[in-house]
C-alpha cells in the first residue's frame, strides 16, 4: 500500500468549543510523515452520533487510512468503537485481556468497576488490540477492504505511549520508507546570512534543506526519505559533514538540545564554574542555566541588579561609570561582569544589561538596547545588541534574546579557551 | 439566524504535515462560543486546490458558517478566495484602499510590490473587506443565501486583531445572545477543598460554575448566557459576590492577571521595594517579577545563591546553620530572607531553598520538598511544601509551583500588613 492517504479524526466536545487546542492532530501528522504516510485531512467532530457517523464516513471515503481519536471512554457519550464498527459491518466481542486488565485497573485503586467500564473490553473481531497502560480504554486497528482504522484514546498520556509503542509499529507495515530529518542550530548568524553562505545547497531535492528562524536563533532541518532509517541516515551525512565545516563555532548544536544544556554539559565536562548579573533580564539567564538538572555542578552564583545601587554595592560598578555612560552601557556590562567574577571565584561571568521596555527608550538608545559581558580571570568580551522593532509588546522576546546571546558568548567562550 | 451553526476550516499545509499546531481552530471557536454561535466542525487540508474546494463545498453543506483560514498570500498556492467565489458565483474586482494600502505596505518598506501581490487587492463584490494592519492580505466577509463565508489571513499576529477589531464585530449580527464568562483564582487551597466549600453552588445551572486546576492554582469558571454582555455581566454579579466573601484572601484575582502582576500592581501602589534569593528556583522567580513591566519601580536585588558558599559569603547564612539543618530547610530559607532583606533594603525579601530533582533526593527529604520565607522589618515568615509525586520529570513543575508559593506569601503579607 505504497503511498497510502490518512486522514485524522479527533472526536471529542472539548476540542470544538475551544476548551483545548488540538495537539492530537499535530503529533499523529508528524509520526505518519517520518513513514511516508501522507495526511490530507484533520477534521474534528463533538460527542454527536450523527455528525460523528458522518465525519467518518466521509473520511473512509476519501484516505486509505483514517485514525480517530477520543470517545473510547466507558460512558454512553463514548460511540467511536461502535460507530466505526456498525459502518465497517465489524461485530464486537469482549476481550478476555482488555477485561482483566480493567478489573485490575479498578482493583489496585480499590474503586469499583461499573456495567459501563466493562464496555471498554469490548473490541471488533479479528482486530488488533492496543493495551492501555495508562488507562482503561484499550486501542484498536481494524481493516476491511482497502481501508484501515485506527483507534486511540483522547488523554494524551494515554494516546502517546500507545501510538509510538503499538500503533506505530503496526502502521509500518504498510510503508516502504523511512523519512528522518535532522535539526542543525544556529547562533550568531542571520537566516539571509545562512542561506547566502549554503548557497546552492539550499536547492538540493535529495537530501532537503530548510531554514527556520526563531527567536534568535536559526535552525537548518535536513530530510532525507529512504527504505530504511539507516540508509536516510547515511544520505544526509554528507550534506551535515559540510555544513558543519563551513559553520564550525556558529552551529551550537544537532537535533533537540538548547543553548543552555550545550553550555551546562560543557562546563560540567571541563569543571568549569560560570556565574551571571543580570540587569534587563531580571533572572531569566540564572533560570534557564538552572533550568538544566545537574547545573548546581557548575552555578553557584547570580545576582540580578535591577537598580543603580545594586550594581555599585554589590558588583562594585564605580559610580563615575553608572553617571558618564550610564545602566544600559557596554562599560557598566563589563564591571557587572567583572563583580560577578570576583564575587563568585566562577571561571566564566556573563551579565546582562539593556532595555526590554515597554518604557525607558530614547532615540539615542531605543528600547531593544543590550550589552552583554562575559569575563573569564584572563579577558572580558562586550556584545551590544540592537533587538526588535521598537513595538512596545516585545519585552519577553528582547529578554529572551538577550540571555540566548549570553548563552552563546559562555559557548564560544568555553570552545576556544581550553586551557580555561 | 438564532441557533447559527459553524465551521472552522484551516488551509495549510504546514498544519497538516504536522509542522505547526492549529490554534485558530481553539481561537476561533473561543470567541464564536461567546456569541452563542456553535461550532460543529473543525478541518484542516492542505495547499491543494482540489481537496480544498471539496472541503470547503462540505462544509457550506452543513453548516450556516463557514470560516475560512489561511490561503490569502500572493502566491499561486493561495487559492481560498478564488475557489470561494467561484463555488458561490460571485466574481472578484479590485478593491481601490486594499491596493493603496498594499502599495504603501511595500513603500514603508522599501522593497518593490510584485503583480503577485497585487492579486490581494482583488476582492468579491459586495464583500464586507476587514483591512489588515499587520500585513499584506485583507480578510472578508461574503454572503449568500443562507451561507456566510469569513476569510481571514493565516498569521496569528494578523488573524487575532483583524478578527477581533473586525470580523467579530460583523458576525455579532447573527447573534442574539452573548456568552460571558470570569474566572475567580485561587492560591493556597486544593481543587477538592474549593470543591466542598463550594457545595451546591457547583451544581447551579444558570450561572454554571466549573473548576480548573494546573500546577498549583485553581480557577472556577463562572458563565451565564443573555441577550446582552451587561445581562450577562448582572446575572453573575451574585455568585462572584458569594465566591468572593466565602474565600477572602484565598482568592489572588479575576480573570487573566497572574500572581506576580498581582504582587507588583501591589508593591507599586504602596511604594513597597520586594528583594529575592533563590536556591532550587535558580532566577525563576526574580524572573517572574520582572516580567511584569514597570517592575524595575519595586525589585532591585535578586539573588541566586546556588550552593552553600554563596548563601553563607553573600546572604549571611551561618555556617553552623547550614551544617546543622543543611541548604535545605527552614532555617536556611529564613536566613536567607533575613540576609536579601539586609542586602536590598526592600520591605519584603523572599527566599526559596528546596530540591527540584531529578537527583539529591533522601527517603527523609524527598525531591520536591521546599521551605520558604518571607521576612518583612517585623516578621519574618517560613512555608514548608512538599510537591510533586516523587517522578523524575518533576523539575519545572517543581520550581515553578515553588515560586509561585513565594509569591503567594507575599500577596498575603502585603494584603493583611498596611503598615508595611
Amino acid at each position: 500500500m505504497n503511498g497510502m492517504t490518512a486522514e485524522i479524526v479527533t472526536i471529542g466536545t472539548e476540542i470544538i468549543i475551544g476548551d483545548i487546542v488540538n495537539t492530537h492532530a499535530q503529533y499523529l501528522s508528524q509520526k505518519l510523515a517520518s513513514i511516508g504516510i501522507s495526511v490530507l485531512y484533520h477534521s474534528s467532530v463533538g460527542d454527536n452520533p450523527a455528525r460523528m457517523q458522518e465525519v467518518l464516513r466521509h473520511a473512509l471515503t476519501r484516505c486509505d487510512l483514517v485514525i480517530v481519536t477520543g470517545g473510547l471512554g466507558p460512558t454512553t457519550d463514548d460511540l467511536t468503537k461502535e460507530t466505526i464498527c456498525e459502518m465497517l459491518e465489524i461485530p464486537l466481542v469482549e476481550d478476555p485481556r482488555a477485561k482483566t486488565e480493567i478489573l485490575e485497573f479498578f482493583r489496585r485503586r480499590g474503586i469499583s468497576c461499573t456495567e459501563n467500564n466493562m464496555k471498554q473490553a469490548m473490541v471488533p473481531e479479528n482486530g488488533v488490540i492496543f493495551y492501555n497502560k495508562y488507562g482503561t480504554a484499550p486501542g484498536m486497528a481494524v481493516q476491511k477492504g482497502t481501508s484501515c482504522v485506527i483507534m486511540l484514546p483522547g488523554p494524551p498520556k494515554e494516546l502517546r505511549p500507545m501510538f509510538d509503542e503499538q500503533a506505530f509499529p503496526y502502521l509500518k507495515q504498510f510503508s516502504d520508507r523511512e523519512i528522518v530529518s535532522h535539526h542543525i542550530r544556529f547562533f550568531g548568524l542571520g537566516e539571509s546570512t545562512i542561506a547566502d553562505r549554503l548557497g546552492s545547497l539550499t536547492d538540493s531535492s535529495d537530501p532537503t534543506l530548510a531554514l527556520y528562524a526563531k527567536e534568535g536563533e536559526v535552525s537548518a532541518r535536513i530530510t532525507a526519505c529512504r527504505p530504511t532509517r539507516e540508509e536516510a541516515e547515511a544520505a544526509m551525512l554528507p550534506m551535515m559533514d559540510t555544513i558543519r565545516s563551513m559553520f564550525g563555532n556558529d552551529i551550537y548544536g544537532i537535533d533537540a538540545e538548547s543553548l543552555e544544556q550545550v553550555v551546562v554539559r560543557e562546563l560540567l565536562s571541563r569543571k568549569c564554574q560560570i556565574a551571571t548579573a543580570e540587569s534587563c533580564t531580571g533572572g531569566l539567564l540564572a533560570q534557564k542555566i538552572t533550568s538544566v538538572p545537574g547545573a548546581s555542578d557548575c552555578f553557584q552564583y547570580g545576582l540580578v541588579s535591577y537598580s543603580n545601587t545594586v550594581k555599585y554595592a554589590q558588583l562594585g560598578v564605580p559610580e563615575w561609570v553608572l553617571r558618564k555612560y550610564t545602566a544600559v552601557s557596554r562599560q557598566t556590562a563589563f564591571y557587572m561582569a567583572k563583580g560577578a567574577l570576583k564575587n563568585s571565584g566562577a571561571d566564566i561571568a556573563l551579565a546582562v544589561t539593556g532595555l526590554a521596555g515597554p518604557g525607558g527608550g530614547t532615540p539615542e538608545q531605543p528600547v531593544g538596547t543590550v550589552y552583554l559581558a562575559a569575563a573569564t580571570r584572563q579577558y572580558t568580551w562586550v556584545r551590544h545588541l540592537t533587538l526588535g522593532h521598537g513595538k512596545g509588546n516585545e519585552r519577553d522576546m528582547i529578554r529572551n534574546v538577550a540571555a540566548k546571546n549570553a548563552l552563546d558568548m559562555a559557548r564560544r567562550i568555553l570552545k576556544n579557551n581550553s586551557s580555561l
